[in-house]
């Protein structure tokens, strides 16, 4: 079992307007909704791929109750969140119809009591017994400690379940220096961590404040990684046009998936990238064109950087 | 008991950010949560102003229990809410909190089926068997016939229980021809039914086309009332600044309680005014200032038109 770990759930909406105008009164045409946060995105894709996933991180209030109804509705991906007295956020995407832009407004999130995070921890602990890997994801709601994922990096460690980390700001910087076996930021958080825009030198350095592999999501451009087995970049055959929501978490998922399988790096690195193009390319955010992914996997190109 | 009745009722949700700037990302800082509909609003208003008030209309999925949940706790409202099988609609409002300036982002509401329709026919009988007056409020969810409230208005006529109307387009034109007690549209409102920007002349037609008593909504400018028993015009002292949402609920609000208590046009309509004016000085949207409310009773002037 892989454990995806998301403190900040979130129910994932989706408008379509017209346009966006502010200060307007707008009619939506088309609602969507989804269980939503980065570790929830990761296990779904993890699950299309095969791999028994459980979600924790916590869900309250009544959209707590929908996120959770609607996970029991993905097949492979149990949910093992705890529940808590704030509400899970809501986070709303607003689209475009013209010209496909999206507008993102992210309650949030609830706040965590000292005791509901004392229970996450020991509930954590339990979970990891059973876990192949873990992936720590994205930002914190108010009330978890900022050195939240450094504890939780710290224990997956001493039980010696591999952790992946992608976070951003003072979370990922206390969580590198935890010594976490995977980092993926793109170029803005790994610029925030390092001071450094060249994505060459700022990996480096990122495994010089602990992380052991850095990935780093250059966008269309693919992905550089810099491993204790080599360096290298992995690119897409072509730029992809689409909706980029979601892309970094399916690369994720490609990553970690390939880590339990024992792939060598460039495989992980082909999968992450094929998987990241395949979901721009879906009609729907966040979920990955199975097709186009299974085309891409030969399309790849991983060159030594 | 007055009975209100929103087919199209709402979880209103206000979100409080820095500045609202298309096709970026933004953290909200604030997010408030009420129930809403027209109706709804108007029903909180009555209950403060101490008249029994029962809630109708539909409510369903996740956001029709928030809905309900919250009702729940507004004292002198009684929740009678037909329960249906698609979810309760969400509004989005979004503050910027530099300006001001509200954007709005409103679902269209869950689809209506037949049956449910029907069955809330019968609700409706049995509840108008009770009422001392009714208001039909705001817009019809998917499904729901255009020629909704003009049926709603006839049972009501021949159950003698008087009858106010706020809506707009063509359930409003539809509505008037049925030959309600009043109705409280906007300068926009009435122009479209009937095609003059003139508010004097616009009054007339309405009133010709079947409404009973017409009270045009002018405004910061405050009312316009054309009535069996003469002209009026009732002004606040003063034009308000501040958050007009749900100030045109608040003064059906007024108008309905005045008509239940048999008063007077001009005090119906200086209490409409007064309570318009404490809604728009009220720091919370579709809440009044009472303080501000009693003050302002003395203030209202109404002069013959």
């Amino acid at each position: 079992m892989i454990l995806t770990v998301t403190l900040n759930t979130a129910l994932d909406i989706t408008y379509r307007v017209g346009a966006l105008r502010p200060h307007t009164s707008h009619r939506v045409s088309d609602v969507t909704e989804r269980p939503g946060g980065k570790g929830v995105n990761v296990a779904r894709v993890l699950a299309a791929l095969g791999h028994e996933t459980t979600v924790t991180g916590f869900a309250g209030g009544a959209t707590g109750r929908t996120v959770r109804e609607r996970l029991a509705g993905v097949p492979g991906v149990r949910d093992a969140l705890l529940a808590v007295s704030g509400p899970t956020r809501r986070t709303i995407a607003v689209v475009d119809e013209l010209t496909g832009d999206t507008t993102q407004l992210n309650e949030p999130g609830p706040q965590i009591t000292p005791a509901e995070w004392g229970a996450f921890l020991g509930h954590y602990e339990e979970l990891l017994s059973g876990a192949a890997a873990v992936a720590l994801c994205g930002s914190l709601p108010p009330g978890v400690p900022v050195g939240a994922y450094a504890g939780l990096i710290k224990s997956a460690r001493s039980t010696g379940v591999p952790v992946l980390l992608d976070t951003s700001g003072e979370p990922l910087r206390r969580g590198v220096a935890a010594r976490p076996d995977l980092v993926k930021p793109n170029a803005a958080e790994l610029a925030e961590l390092t001071g450094s825009h060249d994505p060459l030198r700022a990996t480096q350095d990122a495994r010089r404040r602990g992380a052991r592999t850095v990935v780093a999501s250059l966008g269309p451009q693919g992905l550089l990684a810099r491993t204790p087995q080599g360096h290298w970049r992995a690119a897409p055959p072509t730029q992809e046009h689409g909706n980029p929501t979601g892309a970094g978490d399916s690369a994720a998922a490609g990553l970690l998936s390939g880590l339990v399988e024992q792939l060598p790096w460039p495989d992980c690195l082909t999968r992450a990238v094929a998987l990241s193009a395949a979901t721009v390319r879906s009609p729907t955010a966040g979920d990955f064109d199975r097709a186009a992914y299974e085309k891409l996997l030969a399309q790849v190109s991983v060159t030594a950087a």
